[in-house]
């Protein structure tokens, strides 16, 4: 349990820090609050909304003050290396990809322990993952990334469904998580790469 | 109470189907998944940010698996006869119309049993008919309906004020179910026909 | 106790007129619905996250009638006294700072209470001062004063952190509250009156 804690300690030092360079490209001024609060809410974003609707009390980051202090080491990395950071954008986001499927899996793994019914665990894995950069775009006034940008929210919905489905033919625990998490990061690396999407719907004709 | 059960549920795939039109006149994109997401959030907002706020755990679509079929349904639905539904989007509108009147109603009377303050009562009462679409609207980044649209909030406001009275005066519970709902869905009825409106404020001048 | 009770409900109604104030000025049309919904909102936001965040339920407002009385107070003092209140607009945003500024110590006071971690506690201080105003400018489709007006949220993030730090310290409740409430109160007054800024931060050379 202790490897997942570190990795989840790692997403959410890496969604901080993704969540702050996602407000830097925006026409309001940026300053350090500004970076500060972005990075948070897209890091404790969605888990927070999933512990709510569980009502599983403490909330994480309420409870445990490392999630706190990955933020604020994610905040000060941005500030420190923001220049570099953006040269090596590519590679921070596998990483946010990497982190968005943890937070998803965790997050599905998370709601049946809560014993909600599955399709609930599905769509709260989803949540999870998304719900963060959600609230950070919406904040800012913009309209979601996961309305935007092709495949984002689609590979979490698919790999928290591959989840339940795993867990109801009793696969092993972690076997399970580690075959979720390499699913959505490789279905979202080939979507991207070969330009998957969605068909798209026109109700106007 | 199977009968309002089974409103209730009737109601979420209305609304889910409103939700997800709602969402496609925008100018964002327009994919499958929008359509579920925008389903969603419109059929689950009010009822969830009624129940978290009471602390009424379970949060009833976590609990209970028709909801989100209910959902699906809606999702399926729209997406199979989306062109023959815009045709009959006036009928549409009065069903959700009702599906809402419904939401404040249950809404209002939850938040009796669990004892709040009976203000607060007509406030959560609203809320749960209007926040899902709130939600939406402000995800899409348009300003919410209620904002824009005449008399769309106030009905649910009066009818769940006039429940809570109703209540106070100890009408039978179902007689005043169904008299606040029919209030609802012919206060919005004639203030569309007559466009009633409420004054506009000035602070300019 | 009595005396704080007082200044939450006074600070409660201050912000109501601040919140429908704040909506007066937009371009969507603004009828009576819409004072109160932004006043309510502006007023009942930042402590519903709290404790909702925190699980401290009943959340306040749902508990005790009287500070949707004061809410209805506000809004009606707002629809009478319009054209007089906008002529106070200077004195009315020191009330507002103040209102604010309690807001922030109250929040961080009773999440110390729930046993929180010290960091989630600085943060539950601001988020309670400063979320009523950041969800009034999202459902109004603006971007939030936070990110647009200088020195809005730190002063209510230091003046948390003082109230920790000083609570570590075992510095008198009492006396710790009205410490905190003055430096959050007299630091945005010199942040406005001397223009001081927080760094930006250019993401783009």
């Amino acid at each position: 349990m202790s490897f997942i804690y570190a990795i989840d300690l790692a997403g959410t030092f890496v969604f901080t820090i993704s969540g702050a360079l996602a407000a830097s490209d925006k026409k309001h001024h940026h300053d350090i609050f500004s970076v500060f609060f972005t990075g948070f809410i897209t890091a404790i974003g969605g888990g927070t909304i999933r512990d709510v609707t569980l009502g599983a009390y403490p909330v994480v980051w309420i409870n445990d003050m490392n999630y706190l202090l990955s933020i604020f080491a994610g905040v000060l990395f941005t500030l420190l290396f923001r220049r570099y950071i953006i040269r090596i954008s590519r590679t921070l986001s596998i990483f946010d990809t990497i982190g968005m499927a943890i937070y998803v899996v965790l997050g599905v793994q998370k709601s049946i322990v809560y014993d909600v019914n599955l399709l609930a665990a599905v769509v709260l894995g989803m949540v999870s993952g998304i719900f963060g950069g959600v609230i950070r775009d919406t904040l800012l006034n913009e309209i979601p990334l996961i309305f935007r940008k092709e495949m984002y929210a689609t590979p979490c919905l698919l790999g928290s469904l591959l989840f339940v489905i795993l867990y109801v033919l009793q696969i092993d625990s972690n076997l399970n998580f580690m075959l979720c998490v390499l699913f959505i990061v490789l279905f979202r690396f080939f979507a991207v790469r070969y330009e998957w999407s969605l068909p798209r719907l026109n109700f106007k004709e």
